[in-house]
């Protein structure tokens, strides 16, 4: 942690904050400059010096060096985690494609849909039985029926199922019939909930929050795998910009990015990230070519009948060449998918 | 509903898109424009018609028309709500002044802190018992400890008492301590959470969303207020946006706009919403000089031992003068403080 | 254009605006709906009528139906615009590669790089001779002699030469010398320098501004095309967003998104784009698989000593890996690079 | 400037690094920390040398801790400048109120707003003679014309005159009727007229750009200040975020924030921060309760015919209501207005 103090602080100022420094229990280096002085704090522990020495009026910022992860970090564990479930699998060069609808609606919908993912390539089925709607007015889900449904195409096709949980009282119920618990994007700081699949076990997959910097997703990961729970997958879904002409903004370079940072598997989700059917198969390939892990893609039998995020689902037609562009990009590319 | 076809739409699809209109209910008006067709879509009922009709490749875009909230909306009730618990009344040119530390941490700090706020003009007592924080790492709140001292405190000063609850679970337990319970930004689109506190009847401060659009913020407050529960603050607290010298962006328009928009009061919290002690008082003036129905400002008898928001929190005695420079403009606009 | 009535906006209030729809020369359809009255108002001619409309305090909003742009709309024309310099190809399944250090330094720098970036396949070079700096302690440029050693670049590679011109005053100067003139992202809604690059006829590489939507971004080109200068390519260079890990975020969709609304071929700057080396390559491949027309990219023989950028800049080495995979990419997906 | 070596970096590794540190004539201070190691360089000279250190691979980050700007810096000049103009009065507790339409569009227009401005209390007449337009299909402004008119104005009124230069090759000749010199928004970092407007020695008022870091907006002062013009008065007119409510998103917090780090008079523009002519009046006494130094409003005889800005303007009667309110709020809080 480098502590800058302000311009002009004379020698007790320093000497004070020195003493405040190593009170922390840290070791404190002064550094004289031409303009300002500096105190180097070795030691950090990563909770709350951080805060406590910028509420002090002399100091103009405090400068943290270590990343405030550690249990997500790749410097803790450099091999990259690879999560597994039957045939999907992310991480290391395997590419996992989760495909299906928004919502569960019907038993006829999920299984026709699961049907069709499955034969064009998909290795899970995503589909919400819960579903977290910005009004109180949509529709809500099928809650326990959507999980039944969802068990059943895992049934017939053999797929992995991933859905999503809203809250630590659902959690146990959810985990009964899904492979991967699915928080979302507007969960990704509901600290109760991260606690409670972390403590399942099962597989998660973390959406970014629409405003989550990559400290704060990162932060969210390390709620849960400190838990105990290792299976994070981390899911980019595009943040919230001035830009208007896609619903959100999806910023590939988060792929390398994280991948730099942590060895949890990062997947994309085209369909939330641009919000419009026809930019999603260029950002399919746009983010196997950028290496990602996986992909989370909305797909439905017939966008023009979906309870929700219509406008963004592809039908399985589109789907199917869409995984076939993809398969093409990562080949050449040397990934599996 | 404003249906806007792509140009060179045929005569027969839009006739088809007219038939989709009224399956919906609703009565379709075609406007042959100079260079595109639209359909006025009379009839709206704001349940997903809007993403149905968008998902059709020959539709352009489809502009809504109503706002989709209703019960938060001025238009459904014109009068202003004010809500009311002892001294403390924010709403019809009353503003309200919600003030204390970040978090609960002993008996001492909060019985301190709560005889000076008081003192100062505060008329609620903030203070978090249960502390969503970003890394796990972090103070979490004293948990049930912390509301038994708030309570004390109240007792001690007849302040109300305002604190967060994260979880469905907890509603229950904090609604027995708390006047007010407080929906935190991180949990603006918890929609279970948001039914629960619904459900309880006590007055709610919900707080923005640091990425929520004034439609999605509206909308949570219209989760809350569907459940019959009629007593919603809404807090402004910064946004988040390319801007970094201060924590958040702070964007007072929100005030007259939401005061336009709803008849629920509108708080600011200016130690959020800035993140850095010297920028509050200044903030609090342009919050009061800006309408605003309350206050909501983090004060700690020793901002350098406080265990979070150490930096934006005001000591006593610049709370104190900070509430004479409030009083000062609240007097000359002709509000009551 | 749509104008919304506020809600109970009188029979004589909404008879008033009709007259002034009318007196516009617009044909006027009211819309009587449940809650509110619209007035679509046809034959929209994109010169103010919104703003004037959206005055009157009895209107709630104003919604155009049109955009705002002509010439560079695809509606107008359908057909691609393809921009050929020598063998540089950027449109229609073509892409173009860019390549070159931020600033031109020295003979041999310049000439250096261009044999470089030449061997591994750029079709063009770029080398900034006006520099525009966020400091003016910064390195300005070399000038005209920056524009000298491009030319002699050009005479040894055959590569088309592309360059920032940043003042009106500079143009004729620039257009001596350039094959093609970029107008950097800072001059995006610099009209005056728009209408004289527009004048030249020169081909133009024009940058979108940090926080410039879409309808800005094409009404920027509109300046150049309105001057009757047709050869104007868009490059998407990454907007400010609140994610600070990368120097800008970029959005790989608005390729697709443009290539729908626009004829005029896009190029994607990755460099800029992100900020870091280590982040270019698989941007680039991603840019390719997204569909791009053309590539720009920031080579330099030794980033360790460019004055300018050198975080960003990819070694000769690193740049002939990445075209080796963006050609491997571009090929199975059908493009030609 | 702190250089953070990546974890695990060797002894040698630092050591070159040293050396290159040394070799841009810095003294090396080198820091081992438990878990990575920091070079804390000291004497930096703000000339690119960051960037040069980041561009190594061993390097994680390099954090400055000098700000980049110097003449606009309060450390270096710590008496606020004023910017004084006949009765306009810009800084130390004085705020100058400079009002008037968009656009000058005619003789009439101009000299009945200057006098109702002045009667209000206005100190500075604004008015766009030539106007950077969004659309090249929009009114471009008077020209030469509309600053004939301005002047005539001042002659009228007494008022100070303010209007926007938008290239190098028109400052000669705004410079000749105006007294301030106003750079828009969209030319924040157009260099050449920054410098150009720089070298009249005439007062400057320079607009934040919408994505602009306070940075940023201090430099592009700084490139004014270093041609050794010290009259530069800063604009807060909002910045661009995901809102949409309003045209640009108002932070008043800058105003403080600004006054922490420079000494130059700040600014704000509540008609282009807001769009909306109903939230600018309490955005004008928010912007006085903030502390600015100056207001800047729109007024429009008649906001449904003005020919740019028509729903941001305010009525000459609306204009001196939201005069008296502010002057009430100065006065309390000890400013004179």
């Amino acid at each position: 942690m480098i502590v800058v103090m302000k311009k002009g602080a004379s020698a007790e100022v320093v000497q004070d904050m020195v003493r405040r420094v190593e009170g922390m229990g840290l070791k404190a280096h002064v550094i004289q400059g031409t303009e300002r002085t500096v105190i180097a704090a070795v030691g950090e522990k990563r909770n709350g010096e951080r805060e406590t020495l910028e509420s002090y009026e002399d100091v103009e910022k405090v400068v943290p060096i270590l990343a405030p992860y550690k249990i997500a970090s790749r410097e803790v564990k450099p091999d990259p985690t690879v999560v597994e479930i039957g045939s999907f699998k992310a991480g290391l060069g395997h590419i996992g494609v989760i495909a299906g609808p928004c919502s569960v609606e019907s038993e006829d919908q999920i299984m026709s849909v699961a049907a069709d993912v499955k034969k064009a390539g998909a290795t899970a089925l995503r589909g919400g039985a819960f579903k977290p709607r910005t009004s109180p007015y949509s529709f809500q889900g099928l809650k326990e029926e959507g999980l039944q449904l969802l068990a059943a195409a895992r049934e017939a096709t053999g797929l992995a199922v991933v859905t999503e949980v809203m809250t630590p009282g659902q959690v146990e119920l959810v985990a009964n019939y899904a492979d991967v618990l699915q928080v979302g994007a507007r969960n990704m700081q509901n600290y109760n909930l991260l606690q409670a699949v972390g403590e399942t076990l099962k597989p998660v997959l973390l959406k970014r929050g629409p405003s989550a910097t990559m400290e704060e997703f990162l932060l969210a990961a390390e709620y849960i795998l400190d838990q105990g729970n290792k299976h994070v997958m981390l899911c980019e879904r595009g943040v919230r910009t001035f830009e208007t002409h896609t619903r959100f903004t999806l910023p590939l370079a988060s792929v390398p990015y994280l991948q730099e940072k942590t060895h949890l598997p990062v997947i994309v989700d085209p369909s939330h990230g641009t919000g419009k059917a026809s930019l999603v198969p260029p950002m399919c390939t746009a983010a196997v070519a950028a290496g990602c892990d996986g992909l989370m893609i909305e797909v439905h039998p017939n966008p023009h009948q979906a309870v929700s995020d219509g406008a963004q689902s592809l039908t399985p037609e589109a789907f199917q060449h869409t995984m076939q562009q993809c398969r093409k990009v990562a080949e050449v590319l040397g990934y599996t998918m």
